[in-house]
């Protein structure tokens, strides 16, 4: 099913190459106010656009996908929001009514005929295969569903939640910090173009931290907050991983030394202290060195430009947003 | 909410020196058969006493907890299932009627005068403190629902599951291949104990491995198989990370080493390969060692006899029972 | 499945002729003082008892099981609730944990052999064939889950929520408003007496009205207000009809005669009037006079002594337990 | 919230004059053919125009709505369908992706400035004022989200569903069968025409016909076949009761006139035969004869040319789309 969260609940449908994608948030109270360049500047963080208009040449070379700069994201709001012009009150801003808040972005250039070589093909480590053996038929443009371009989706629904969040005191804030061996952020657009060059790709480890949640915030047994961050974050395509305090280097550390470290949560419930987690993103799997090595099963092919070398610089938004949702749920 | 899954359903109650704690699975077909050695199996090695009445000495040592022993887990079935007396055909087995399955297991030997103490101290590394923030309540003996004690009833419940899916032809094994630094199996007793020895504790790494689930199995975008798989497992206390597939060490690797690896799914769908994914469990914070390390914010006590210096041994059966659990929902 | 309710689930389990039935009230918060006495006074009304040790030979006649004097309905607490002795501080009454509470009622005086002669047979007008055609099994004890006796949990469940709304103001009512034909309620008793004693039985309609509801409760769209109140109450059994305001008998007047009568509800939102809404019962389908007209499908059996003239009667704390069911979930 | 049903989801959204409103059909299988014919014939149904692009002088007379015929519902998929010119299979129709089904429905001749009175007014029997206490906002052109256009979408989700249905042999029929007193449908027209002359409405009674339905559909207990048709109808605007079976007139009969009426369903389940069930909706409150009895909470407003003398008749075609939305539930 393709609904999140049970509070405020948020759908997304859309193929990536149909008339457009979008979803619906319902259970967004009546009378918040959103900020309608903070969802354009997160869409723009996605895209790897980061707001400018065109990428530096330096932005290009670190994988940031040309695509995201032909396709400016714009958001047509359907439903659930009033603005001022409506209501009569000038400058009072865009208003939620408590009604669902649908809102579609149109694919602008889809360009089906691009995936055309993809109709009788599998793309290895996309889920192409698995998914016409699942439904016996397949939207074969450009992933369908499967695609990155959902995650736009998410990143709308998302800031509608932070910015809430926000407004209660709740700060979530993810960055990128390790691309394949890398730890030092200054160091991270060579390291990608040095991948790209060679026609490859690589991974990524992006870390959350959230601060400002009321103790109190979670559920005991099933429903920790742990859980439910895991759950949102691993529904992100190429996640591999969720850790949060301690984490896996932790299973070397003796209890002495490390039972003092809460990660923020306690019993699944926050502490007040601040949470810290951490996923790690599979590099791309379609690049031209996976040309030269065929298997049987799959098809192997050129990497489109369309791809990036390290998902997990456009996957921070992303992880942004799924916090977002799954901690609004709890408020 | 103490809830799990959508179709069948486990809600899991009891504070662990109350009555009892216990279950109702609901959602369960009817005709099934229920191997009851298997349950009480599970248990035992949930338990840490491994069927076997008394641990050797060699178990003891190794963090084996002696409560375990003197509290076999007894499973009293309230509904939902039939026994071959009433039905009147002989041999026939326990079968489920189509209606809720309710168990309880009664806490024998509760002593709430042994967690006196703790009715004005809060346990560091426990939930002790935060519970009684959320709820200006709290049940002070021996954790309440936090308590280890909860997971039994998962255990239960995760048998039922995995008994159903190992009748399609699903299996689920998970084992302990790390302790500390320690990979080599043959030395866990030993590194155990070593910690044990010092009053200490360490952590551990799971690791689970799940077989013939059809190909198709999952649900893209929000309902991935790897989502639930996460959400099922990090509600297990002490589990502070999931990874499936390449994980978190895989960031290192590029795509063109890497991308033939799915974990055993795509796009959040069994692609039909085999399933493995890992977690990893803190070390238990209540040691003797602990004692030595004050703040100011928790009062640090002995460590009960009560607990294990390593969590991670009695978590396998609880891991594979919420992998059981997690799974049965897509059949 | 078992379960109603998203925000305070209750989960009901257990047959009426194994070995006990029971429930799990879960989202129940911390700290409600729940009052005994008054859960025993909604069973005792259930059972047709009306908290009397024996009915008198009026009650008799009028319809009260004599099964329901010789079993006093007695709740055994699980979990989620803490008695003073444990807590300390004398007086306090029971407390809620915040965690869920499980509770059973044993099934007595069960006896599988009064309900042998149902092993092979089918009672008209009972879900007996039904039940095996779908699960192919069915314990054909008493009816299994399908029996009224299943209702003594809702009670229990429906009289912790109908406490918690009656704290917040908001009072259920619900009496029995006509007998057969009789609008009478002091003819009620002898109506249904003649009925019995022709071997016959009869339907009746309950009138329940729900005051202090706070103004905009309630979601418009599907989760109307009056339609989780038609949810609650159409599954009682034998609950052929709702309708609340105007209701069916409105169908003849013109707008301008009943445009202003709410129901106590405007577009699925409590308005702030008061709610009326009445639902109607079938008679006992198995009556003695039943067994003279039989046909092909069903075996028509004697009425046994266990079953009611007029289940209406015994109705009207099953419907006020619904009903609070239901709004407590707006809460 | 504004979602119906946990296996075929719909949501929907979408204020009455804003953009456009519309849905989501989340659950859909992938493969099934949608008859676009058949949906457009069921909006014209809801539209009171009934695919004939005027309506006759006749119609016009007995109560359809000038509105629906200078704004024929035309729906835009933006999601989970694909067309043949896509697929390159020429005729091979309308196919379902398995991925969520957006549409929408714009709201061509959305004119605000006709409802600009309404800012600053509530109508009588209106949710107007209720929504306003309840959200402390509202979107006052049209009535919002509680206007009748809302059901349009459900028309659309509920053809899926109902085509589906059809497929699987279950076929659903719903007709007017009485409208103020009259029970002859011939005299239906005339009846509404003469309230409607005299600036008046009149409610009326729907029956439902459900064929073919699997023996065994349905859940005992809390999740009815009764209690989710119920909860399904009474979401319906202006829907003021539910019965099925004998109903409650039935309440004059005996049991043993009467027991053999199992209304199709038999303890919450389907038993095979023909499910008839009843429902009544209240006559539109805003008339012109309201305008002469003012109260001192409401004030009255003249009859907008929009309404419709007896909102039964446009309900029919909204009566079946919610029963073919529960019943898919069940599949």
């Amino acid at each position: 099913m393709n609904a999140f969260g049970d509070k405020w609940t948020f759908t997304s449908f859309g193929e990536s190459h149909g008339v457009a994608i979008g979803g619906v948030l319902d259970g967004v109270p009546a009378g918040l106010h959103i900020d309608m360049e903070m969802i354009r500047a997160e869409l723009a963080r996605r895209a790897g656009s980061k707001t400018s208009p065109q990428p530096s040449s330096k932005e290009r070379e670190t994988g940031v996908s040309p695509r995201a700069v032909r396709e400016p994201d714009e958001v047509e709001w359907l439903s659930g929001v009033i603005t001022p012009s409506l209501e009569g009150r000038a400058g009072e801003g865009l208003l939620t009514l408590g009604t669902p808040i649908a809102f579609i972005i149109r694919n602008k250039d889809a360009r089906p005929e691009d995936y055309e070589w993809l109709k009788h093909t599998y793309r290895v480590g996309h889920a192409d295969k698995v998914y016409e053996q699942k439904y016996g038929i397949r939207d074969w443009r450009g992933g369908g569903r499967a695609s990155a371009r959902e995650t736009a989706a998410r990143v709308v629904a998302g800031s509608i939640a932070k910015q809430e969040l926000t407004s209660k005191g709740v700060c979530i804030h993810a960055r990128l910090i390790q691309v394949g061996a890398e730890t030092n952020p200054a160091k991270f657009a060579d390291t990608i173009a040095a991948y790209k060059r060679e026609g490859d790709s690589i991974g990524g480890i992006i870390e959350c931290r959230i601060t400002g949640l009321p103790v109190g915030t979670g559920e005991p047994i099933f429903d920790k907050l742990q859980a439910h961050l895991a759950f949102a974050v691993m529904s992100i395509n190429a996640c591999k991983g969720f850790e949060y305090g301690t984490g896996f280097e932790g299973v070397t550390q003796p209890g002495s030394a490390i039972n003092h470290i809460s990660g923020g949560i306690a019993g699944g419930i926050a502490d007040g202290s601040e949470i810290v987690f951490r996923c790690v993103f599979k590099p791309t799997p379609t690049t031209p060195k996976a040309l030269k090595k065929l298997n049987d099963q799959m098809v192997h092919v050129k990497m489109v430009n369309r791809s990036d070398a390290c998902v997990a610089v456009r996957a921070v938004p992303v992880v942004e947003a799924m916090a977002a949702l799954a901690l609004v749920q709890f408020l």
